[in-house]
């Protein structure tokens, strides 16, 4: 059972936004910050529509997350993400010191884990929230793109 | 003698946009991006004026070259920064597939090299360009930062 306001409640809402960025035809990512349990910031990625490699959806998170806080430091802060953090992420993400990184699905390819991105010592990161339903919608949009070349 | 259009000569360039971020009290550090021996984006860093981490020079050259050429891939250019990039930039250079980075100091503490960040396969990095300039102008701003405090 879904808790408001557990890990699983607020990756729903990650989610959500991986979906808006899948029906805009972008590789389905989604990220909101979450601070004392209020969502501060979602966004999800726009690298296609805004022609921009930089447009992820962490990147917009944190610029939002700043925004609304009036200050550059996510510190107490959680931003959760569908996908674990590409190294230009996890390195805005280690400027940020935000407290905590919880990720859905495992990129084995080009996430800051294989990459060996180094976090802030602040800062602690967890994976395999929602973890299934992360990976599918990820597998579903490379799937159709497939089809359609 | 600088040549126009050499290294030292875009450095220069490079140069001006760090004296324009010191001159506005942020970090000291310039960006421009080159095609063809043609500035396509200059950028300076703003994240204490912006409140954002994540605006430093070489996201904002990023994505002005990007918008300038009208595609998110900076194959054909020359990033020219006058200091090291850090992980978040290299990692966003790494997406852009730009074809060369080119820095003036190294950033010993927090720069690309230290930090172990990849590259693109297909991007080149040098450094060194007005090295002496470049750290002379990240010293000053630290040395009157600590006066002031």
């Amino acid at each position: 059972m879904i808790q408001p306001h557990d890990d699983t409640y607020f990756m729903k809402r990650a989610l959500q936004e991986a979906e808006a960025a899948y029906d805009k035809g972008e590789i389905p990512v989604g990220a909101i910050v979450v601070i004392k349990n209020q969502i501060i910031a979602r966004a999800h990625n726009l690298t296609e529509t805004l022609n921009d490699v930089t447009a992820h959806a962490e990147m917009q998170a944190i610029t939002a997350a700043a925004n609304f806080l009036g200050g550059k430091y996510l510190k107490d802060c959680t931003l959760y993400v569908t996908l674990e953090p590409c190294q230009m992420c996890a390195g805005a993400l280690y400027w940020s010191q935000i407290s905590n990184i919880v990720y859905g699905a495992r990129d084995e390819q080009r996430g800051c884990i294989v990459m060996e991105t180094k976090l802030h010592p602040k800062t602690v990161m967890k994976g395999g929230i929602l973890e299934k339903e992360a990976s599918e919608i990820m597998k579903k949009f490379f799937i159709e793109k497939r089809n359609l070349n």
